[in-house]
């Protein structure tokens, strides 16, 4: 796996990089951003992977989230891959919320998605093995998060894989795509009718079926917008409850669904990686 | 002076605002970013302004340079302004260091920039007597720093108003405008053939001709692309020594022009101002 350097900024003691490479998974180009903190001069650190939303690429949660003072503080790398597939050759929507920059983090099965919409490989496959070969990382310390989109990735991501993410949290998730328009839409349209498909990316009914082995933080801006339509994030509070799972939600009044509102938080958050990253 | 909001989002417990009113230096509408932290309840706050580099807008600095966190750590009101007056009746140039967008922080006397281009006024006169009127500010206690052609926009006008500023800092500022080609260019283009109207805004000449009272911190990076031939901050070291003036000057090796570089000092920075700007 060839990883070409685009972009190599110094960060904060580290380094912020940005590479391209030939993704076996969606049979695309794929970029990517990774943060390198000063601590990996000294042997491998733990790794947090950030997914981002609707409409983003890897730009927006490195240049507007500030993670790298965090991650610079706490000794992590950070990960931040596109939201899809792109390019001229791949399959989009003219809405923003289907196709190119809205890739809901799963393996497409119909057309015309399924030749190169195979995000769910791509996060939890390729780039875990692509990030182990080429950075000072430490497999067996995995965290991630997300925002919106992201925050659904992040958590079906890791409560399909408890194993191998040792933390979660997430800004505004989508937790129970299953139950608003911005899911209805995309599940279908990647999976097709198969209801047990959509299911499997549903962070909600992966906690009422798998539970998880640990705690889980979110922040939610009671200002936000998507908050009563497309958020919901009651439903995934009350599964977390029945399932015995230790669910911080933090409702944040005043707060939108901005990258001011996940910079806010954004240093809770990777404090916290960190210390269950720790060791 | 009357005060459109533009945009608000709530940021690190305090508010990030963008703004626009009629500028009666400019004679057009300004934007200008302005993040009020969460001390200012209680009471009047310092000001810091920030003054963006060339082709900037408030937003460069508002979205990349992390300067919220530090600002809401330290209890500081952050104004940054735009380096410019912009629109459809206002002159302009195609080269990205003339016209909109490249102010260089004087008022112009020469055609086609003089009806628009003041943004000497603007800064000095202008915008602080904006944001006393609509903003918890406490007007004694200012400091400014800016980065690039806003690191001499910040540099000039401290050394200008030794009253006005307690403090001042710069990301690799533009020192000596008149022995580096980018205020070759921009000199005789705003202020016409008259070198000591340049020598005004000469942070160099100035520091040679009237010092400064206080101490001065610049960061620069090493890999900075500009270093050699824009920047050249040895010739103020050299200037700030004859004078007498405590300038620390960090070189910092790796890093370029980029905001990766900026927000890796600003907490640095905003520390530096908040200690000269407390009680």
């Amino acid at each position: 796996m060839t990883l070409e350097t685009k972009s190599r900024w110094r960060s904060f003691g580290g380094t912020q990089g940005v590479y391209v490479h030939d993704s076996r998974a969606t049979g695309t180009p794929m970029e990517v951003a990774v943060y390198v903190p000063p601590q990996a001069e000294a042997g491998p650190v733990p790794v947090v992977t950030y997914l981002s939303g609707l409409t983003c690429t890897w730009e927006n949660a490195t240049t507007k989230a500030g993670f790298q003072r965090a991650a610079a503080e706490h000794g992590v790398i950070v990960v931040a891959p596109d939201t899809s597939p792109r390019g001229a050759d791949v399959a989009d929507d003219d809405a923003y919320d289907l196709g190119q920059g809205a890739g809901f983090y799963v393996d497409a099965t119909e057309a015309p998605w399924a030749p190169h919409f195979k995000m769910w490989t791509y996060v939890t496959e390729e780039l875990p093995a692509l990030i182990a070969a080429n950075f000072p990382a430490d497999p067996v310390r995995q965290g991630i998060m997300g925002h919106s989109m992201g925050g659904h990735g992040a958590l079906t991501v890791a409560l399909s894989q408890p194993d191998r993410y040792r933390s979660v949290s997430a800004f505004a998730p989508i937790v129970a795509p299953m139950d608003v328009p911005w899911g209805r839409k995309a599940l279908p349209a990647y999976l097709g009718t198969d209801e047990a498909a959509w299911a499997r990316h549903d962070a909600t009914r992966l906690m009422r079926a798998r539970g998880w082995p640990r705690d889980i933080l979110i922040d939610q801006g009671e200002a936000d917008g998507f908050l009563a339509e497309q958020l919901r994030p009651e439903l995934f509070a009350t599964a977390c409850r029945e399932a015995g799972v230790d669910l911080t939600l933090r409702l944040q009044p005043g707060y939108d669904h901005s990258y001011y509102f996940i910079a806010s938080f954004l240093p809770d958050h990777m404090a916290w990686h960190a210390r269950r990253l720790a060791g």
